[in-house]
C-alpha cells in the first residue's frame, strides 16, 4: 500500500528504458495497427544533419524530449553530441534523469509545493538539472526549497515572446535577474530562455524569418541589459525546428531546443521551406501504420486510425505514398479516406504508413515505437515518458 | 527476448486491474496536475440512472469501454446490471477479458490475419465474445479462422447509418446475413448493430430526435427483412448517450451502447437537453485538475493543461465552477485563460477542476484515475486499456 509520493515515484521509475529485442525480426506488415513506426535511416540522417548544423555554427543542441518522450532517443542525441535535453514537465525530467541523462532543462515554470519539491529532489541527484522561472514569487519558492534541501539549483529566466503563455515581459526581466542574483542564494542564475512558439509554424520562409528576427530582437535587448548590469548570461536558449536555419544569421542563441526535426509531421511539412513549397529540410521518419478495415461506400475506405491514434489539434494526417485521397476524421478509432483520384488502389487489409498530423501529441498516444530498417523490425522502444504531463 | 506475439500478449496482460489503495488519504489539492479525477457521488448516480432507465424500458445496457478504458468501472457497471460491455478494438477486448469481463462485443470490424486470430483466441477463452462484420470476405475469414480453431464465434452485422465509416449498406445486409447463416458454420449470427454516430451530437433535442428516428427507420426495416426471411435477430444494438431518452419511444434496440453518460463532457453538455439549454440529464463526474502556473500578461493566466491533457478534436475544455473566462489552447502542455470577467479570482498555484472537452480521447491520455469523495482520494484506478487502439 503506497503513499501518493511513493506511487508517483514508482510510476516514473519504471523498468529502465532499453530496447526490447525481438526473438525474431518482424516485417512491418505483421505489426498490429495502428502502430507507431520509425524509419531508422531517415531518423539517423535527421539527427546527424541537425547536430552538424549546430556545430558548424558554434551553437549547442538541447533537444526537446517533450516530442519523443524516449530516453533511448535522448541518449542517441547526446551520443551524437547534443549538450543535453529539455523537458516540458517535471515527470519527463524525472524519467530522463532516472535513465541516466544528466543535463536537463525544464522549460516550463512550476509554482506548487509538490512540484517544487520534486525539482529540488532531482537537482539533488544531478547538478545538470535546471528550470525556468518567470516571476519573483516562483523564484523565491524555489530558492527556499533548494536552500532547505542544501541544493544549488540552476535557473533560467523565461521571456514571453508575446504569446502570453509563459515567461516574463522582457522589460521586467532584469529586475527578476537582479533579485535572483542578489537574494536567492540557493539558485544559480545561468541565463535566458525565449522560445518563440508563435512563429515556429508561420507559413512561408521569408515571413517566418522576419517575424522571428523581430521578436528575438527583444530577447537580444534583454540579454544586453543583463550584461550591461554585470550579470553574465551563459545560456540563451530557445528556437526550434521551424527556425533552425534562421537562427545562425541572427546569432542570438547559445543553444537550440528543436525537437520535431527528428520525426517531422504534416504541420511542419506545410510551413514551406527556404527554396521549396514543402519544408523538407528534414524528411519525415515517423509513420503511423494503419489498416484499411471497411468500405461502406464506393468512394470511401475506412482506416483504423482516428483521434486516439493521431493528434487532432491541427491538420489531419497524410499518407506517405498515396496521393489523390483525402483523410477525414472518423471519430476516436477511425479515419475515412475519400478516394478522389487515388494514385494506387487501396484494398481491405492493406497496411498503410501515414505521416503524423502533429508529432508531439501523436507520440504521446502510444506506448511503443517500432523502429525498422529495410522494412524489418528487430526491436521495440518503450516511450517511457508517455503521459508524463505532470 | 520475446517474439512479437509474446510481447503483444504481455502488453495487454499487465497486472490485474484493481484499485491501488493509498496508505493515507490525500486531498484533491495535493495531486500532481494535470490529474484525471472522478467525483464518485456523481459517477455512481450516473451509473444508477442509466441502469434504472434501460431496465424500466425493457432494454439492456452494453456500456462502451472505449470511453473509460477501465475494467474496474466495467465491473461496477456489470454489478449494477449491465448485460456486458462493448470494446472498439481487439486489445480493449483482451484487457477486459483478462480482467474477468465475459460478455464483450467488439464494435468495429477486423480484416487482417493477426487481428482475426486474436479475436478467435479470445472467443476460445470466453463464449461471450462477439464481433461485428460488415462484408462477406470479412465474415468468411473469421469463419475459416474460427473453424480451424474449433471455436464458435458470435457475430453481429454492422449497418452503416449513412456515415460512411463502418457497416454495410442496410439494403445489402440481408444477403450478408443469409450468407453467414447458410455458409459460415463456425459463426453464430446473433443480430444487428446500428450505431448512429452521426446524430449523437446533433444540437437541439427535437432535431436530434427527428434525425435519429429517420435513420433508425432503416435499421428497423432491415431487422424486419431478416425476420421475414426467417433469420432470428436476438440482438439489435446501438444508441448512445445523446439518444438515451429518444430510443425508448422508438423501441428499436434491444440494448444500448452508451459510454459517455458515466463521465460527460463539454461536447455533450452543449448539445442541449429535452427541457434545458444544456444537456444535463447526467452530471459531469470527470474533472481534469489543472494548476495556474504563469501570468505573463494582466488579463491572462496560464494553466498546465493543453493538447496532451485534453482531447482537442472538438470544443475546448471548460472550468467546473468559474465563469466569465475563456480557455484558449496554448500548445501541448498549456492552456491560456483569458480573464474576461471572472466569477472568482485565480491565483498562481491554484488547482482548478475542468470538464473534459471530449471524454473518450481525454481519458486515453492518462494512466490513472483519482476517484474522490468529499474532496479526498483514497485509491487510484489504473486506466488499464489506455492506448489499446489496436
Amino acid at each position: 500500500m503506497p503513499s501518493l509520493q511513493e506511487f508517483i515515484i514508482a510510476s516514473v521509475r519504471q523498468a529502465p528504458a532499453v530496447p526490447i529485442e525481438l526473438s525474431e525480426p518482424v516485417a512491418l506488415d505483421a505489426l498490429p495497427t495502428p502502430a507507431l513506426t520509425i524509419d531508422l535511416d531517415i531518423f539517423e540522417a535527421n539527427l546527424d544533419k541537425m547536430q552538424r548544423h549546430v556545430e558548424s555554427h558554434g551553437m549547442g543542441l538541447r533537444s526537446h524530449t517533450k516530442m519523443h518522450k524516449c530516453p533511448i532517443i535522448a541518449r542517441r542525441q547526446i551520443e551524437k553530441g547534443a549538450l543535453g535535453v529539455c523537458a516540458a514537465t517535471v515527470s519527463e525530467a524525472e524519467v530522463m534523469s532516472f535513465n541516466g541523462i544528466e543535463d536537463i532543462l525544464i522549460t516550463s515554470p512550476v509554482v506548487t509545493r509538490d512540484k517544487i519539491e520534486r525539482v529540488v529532489n532531482l537537482a539533488g541527484v544531478s547538478h545538470g538539472i535546471q528550470i525556468v522561472v518567470d516571476h519573483k514569487e516562483g523564484a523565491d519558492a524555489l530558492d527556499q526549497a533548494a536552500s532547505r534541501a542544501g541544493v544549488n539549483l540552476g535557473v533560467i529566466i523565461d521571456l514571453d515572446p508575446g504569446m502570453g503563455r509563459t515567461g516574463i515581459d522582457p522589460k521586467l526581466a532584469l529586475a527578476l535577474g537582479r533579485h535572483i542574483v542578489d537574494h536567492c542564494s540557493a539558485l544559480r542564475f545561468s541565463g535566458l530562455q525565449m522560445y518563440v512558439g508563435n512563429c515556429m509554424h508561420t507559413h512561408g520562409f521569408t515571413k517566418r524569418r522576419d517575424k522571428y528576427c523581430a521578436i528575438m530582437e527583444k530577447g537580444l535587448e534583454t540579454r544586453r541589459s543583463f550584461e550591461n548590469d554585470g550579470i553574465e548570461v551563459d545560456v540563451f536558449t530557445g528556437g526550434g525546428t521551424g527556425t533552425w536555419d534562421i537562427e545562425p544569421e541572427l546569432g542570438a542563441l547559445t543553444d537550440i531546443q528543436a525537437g520535431s526535426y527528428v520525426f517531422m509531421d504534416v504541420e511542419y511539412r506545410d510551413i514551406g521551406g527556404q527554396q521549396s513549397e514543402y519544408f523538407d529540410d528534414f524528411e519525415p521518419s515517423l509513420f503511423v501504420l494503419v489498416t484499411a478495415i471497411s468500405k461502406p461506400q464506393s468512394r470511401l475506405i475506412t482506416v483504423d486510425g482516428g483521434y486516439k491514434s493521431f493528434a487532432s489539434d491541427t491538420v489531419p494526417p497524410a499518407f506517405r505514398d498515396i496521393e489523390g485521397v483525402t483523410y477525414h476524421w472518423g471519430g476516436d478509432e477511425h479515419g475515412i479516406i475519400q478516394l478522389d483520384n487515388p494514385s494506387r488502389e487501396i484494398n481491405l487489409g492493406d497496411k498503410l504508413p501515414m505521416l503524423a498530423s502533429h508529432c508531439d501529441p501523436t507520440v504521446n498516444l502510444y506506448d511503443y515505437y517500432f523502429p525498422y530498417r529495410d522494412g524489418v523490425v528487430e526491436e521495440i522502444w518503450p516511450i517511457t515518458a508517455r503521459g508524463c504531463s505532470q
